[in-house]
């Protein structure tokens, strides 16, 4: 059989575009409308995507409430707890959680997780984030935002632990540097083995514990070449710690607008570009990139050069050279980033959409795609009724799903 | 309208009766069912209960793993993960769950109990407990078991964090000395004005915190004259921290065994109790009065004097008062207690069980009644479909909801 391609349904309240609140047809309170996740989740199912995603941070997503209370996400459930009622309201796709290695211990989290999978037969996963937010730090106590590469030695130590504790009744226990674990879970094993582990930190440790630990990656990437680069480096790593190159499915995430001509496909994204305040675009890049001066720079001049930072280096080094690269005023990339927040946004008919996804899965940039409409739900209703069936035609993607767990969506082996 | 008592169901795997797995008709996987809940669920909603309840503990349950195993609660969900399973294939009755204080932070579990609360349209409930297991607290680092009275200061802050950020957005920030929190949650406020803040703590500083914070109390009492201490007392305790006697539900836990026939009833109870071995009886009594040598004593001596504790200290007095009182042998207190872990057990006729409830209910000592059915599902049903009939026939419980979310089933106020 012709290789296929993963697919991911990134869930997010409104929607991905930032002013998808803003969108004629948008569901504002969608962020806590469980009906409203349950339509997606099925529409996901239906389509026989492997998974449903879920990002999540412990706190308000934007230092300034006024603008978070504009943006798309301002509210919505803990995603745990959402994945948990959507279990039992779907019976095949994958369930996987946003859940920070910062703030959680690794007994809490492993023993939810598991929890989750049995409650779905096997089908849950985590996404294992270390919190560059200072706004999450703020409401866990007065430490303030640890270093990157001490979050990152936690979220090694972290794993590992949260592995072992999957592994069952011959868990041996645990005593290292940050946690110290006693006795297994009170779970049986999973149904899949183990819960699917997801990962998405790019900076140069980030890479090394997905290469280490991770089954799934998801990653920003622009352009094919950049893709390529990603997924070269990261396979590469793999051999270092035995494992072959195809016990990581890399999903980049996208963001297609998609409808049955180009010119309504471009009016689709017009639409929504002129909805996108100013003052909210810049806020976010602001955000994203973990500084704070943004708006005191001229909004139609250049991006100035950053500041070192303990927020997530490689998202800095993206946006960066991207604005360089197409000569981008801080209002145009504000605009532009806001629109995808820093993913690869396609626009065109499903064949146009289903050539680019070709391109990059046969080019050696993905193994699937984390798919991110701009507004919930019609434009994954449009992914789902346009795209999938023409990436059906070509033999890229399922039919009928082929097991019931989500490791077996994924081709992933069994962890021993 | 004459004063109706409210009812809790407690879930509980297997059933609350020790030997409950070996029952001829016991599910012995029931705690890893999502289907066996939801249907347990669904039957404590039909016979209009005011709420299911889990508990919780993050470890297993008994220190030595082979007894564990021998248990009827060895594996399970974790509950807030069930519970918001639960909460999207029911749609009236209230979900009560667990969690610590020792091995949490405020911010999170107050998000996940709101997100539990919003995805059931404000039926959520949080049982506060300070985890009193030193196998718990083994898997959360080396530092070991804290002394009781930190257990509960640390708990004071924590629900008073809590309790600020269900508040929502005119959540102050909160700097103490546990904790450390800025901002508000990411979740508009409860259709309930917040979750239903349960506890059961019973020492002297447990029943501060419950006069101060608490909206609903369970506990154990033998006898009428015990719950009516109890329950004057605590209710006492109220007026110092501004509230009134009716702001808190008192509810004793009750292991009820119904049949049409006393005979019958005595029959059942007789067979449960026959399964019982004598060292998972002697282990669970030690586990729970948290004591080790309990099994170097003569099984058919005296209780032996027991050593001071830091954990719970209200269990101990309860149950060396009633070996004492009753001179009852190791065996037989082990025996006797195992059946219904330390609660109330009334064994009869659905007229013999509601005249007792009735009496315990009108004579001063509960508002309530936290049902615990010997196995699942037979003697919940057998609740349901006997007792209730006979309570309601009565006028002492409700043939209809009333309202739609916890608080206005246990007619609390909404908070301010």
């Amino acid at each position: 059989m012709t290789r296929q391609m993963k697919l991911g349904a990134f869930l997010w309240a409104t929607g991905h575009h930032i002013a998808a609140w803003r969108h004629p047809k948008a569901h504002v309170t969608a962020g806590i409308d469980v009906d409203h996740y349950i339509r997606l989740a099925r529409t996901a199912e239906a389509a026989k995507f492997d998974m449903v995603f879920c990002e999540d941070a412990a706190g308000l997503r934007e230092a300034n409430v006024g603008i978070a209370s504009q943006t798309s996400r301002s509210i919505g459930f803990e995603p745990i707890s959402l994945l948990s009622a959507l279990a039992v309201q779907t019976s095949r796709i994958g369930l996987v959680s946003t859940a920070s290695t910062s703030y959680n211990e690794p007994y809490g989290l492993a023993r939810i997780f598991l929890s989750l999978d049995r409650l779905s037969g096997g089908r849950a996963g985590w996404n294992l984030v270390t919190s560059a937010s200072p706004i999450e730090a703020a409401n866990f106590g007065a430490t303030g935002l640890k270093p990157h590469a001490d979050r990152y030695e936690r979220a090694r130590e972290f794993a590992e632990v949260v592995r072992g504790l999957w592994q069952g009744g011959s868990f041996p226990g645990h005593d290292g540097q940050s946690f110290s674990v006693r006795d297994p879970l009170d779970l049986p094993r999973s149904p899949q083995g183990a819960p699917v582990m997801v990962q998405a930190g790019a900076s140069d440790v980030g890479r090394d514990l997905a290469a280490r630990t991770a089954d799934v990656v998801f990653t920003a990437a622009q352009t094919l070449e950049e893709a390529k680069a990603f997924y070269d480096d990261l396979k590469g790593r793999m051999a270092a710690y035995g494992r072959e190159p195809d016990d990581i499915k890399i999903m980049p995430g996208v963001s297609p607008v998609v409808a049955k001509t180009e010119a309504e496909a471009r009016e689709k994204q017009e639409e929504l570009q002129a909805l996108i305040p100013d003052d909210v675009g810049v806020a976010l890049l602001s955000s994203y990139l973990s500084i704070s001066d943004l708006h005191r720079h001229p909004i139609d001049g250049p991006m100035p050069e950053l500041p070192e930072t303990e927020g997530m280096k490689s998202r800095q080094a993206l946006v960066v050279e991207q604005s360089r690269r197409d000569g981008l005023s801080i209002r145009q990339l504000a605009r532009h980033f806001a629109g995808a927040r820093g993913h690869w946004r396609i626009v065109g008919t499903p064949a146009q959409i289903a050539d680019e996804l070709q391109a990059r899965f046969e080019g050696g940039g993905a193994d699937g795609f984390n798919v991110m409409p701009s507004y919930f739900p019609g434009e994954l209703d449009a992914f789902c009724d346009l795209v999938v069936p023409e990436l059906q035609r070509r033999g890229l993607f399922r039919r009928e799903y082929e097991g019931s767990t989500l490791r077996e969506h994924l081709g992933l082996k069994r962890p021993a």
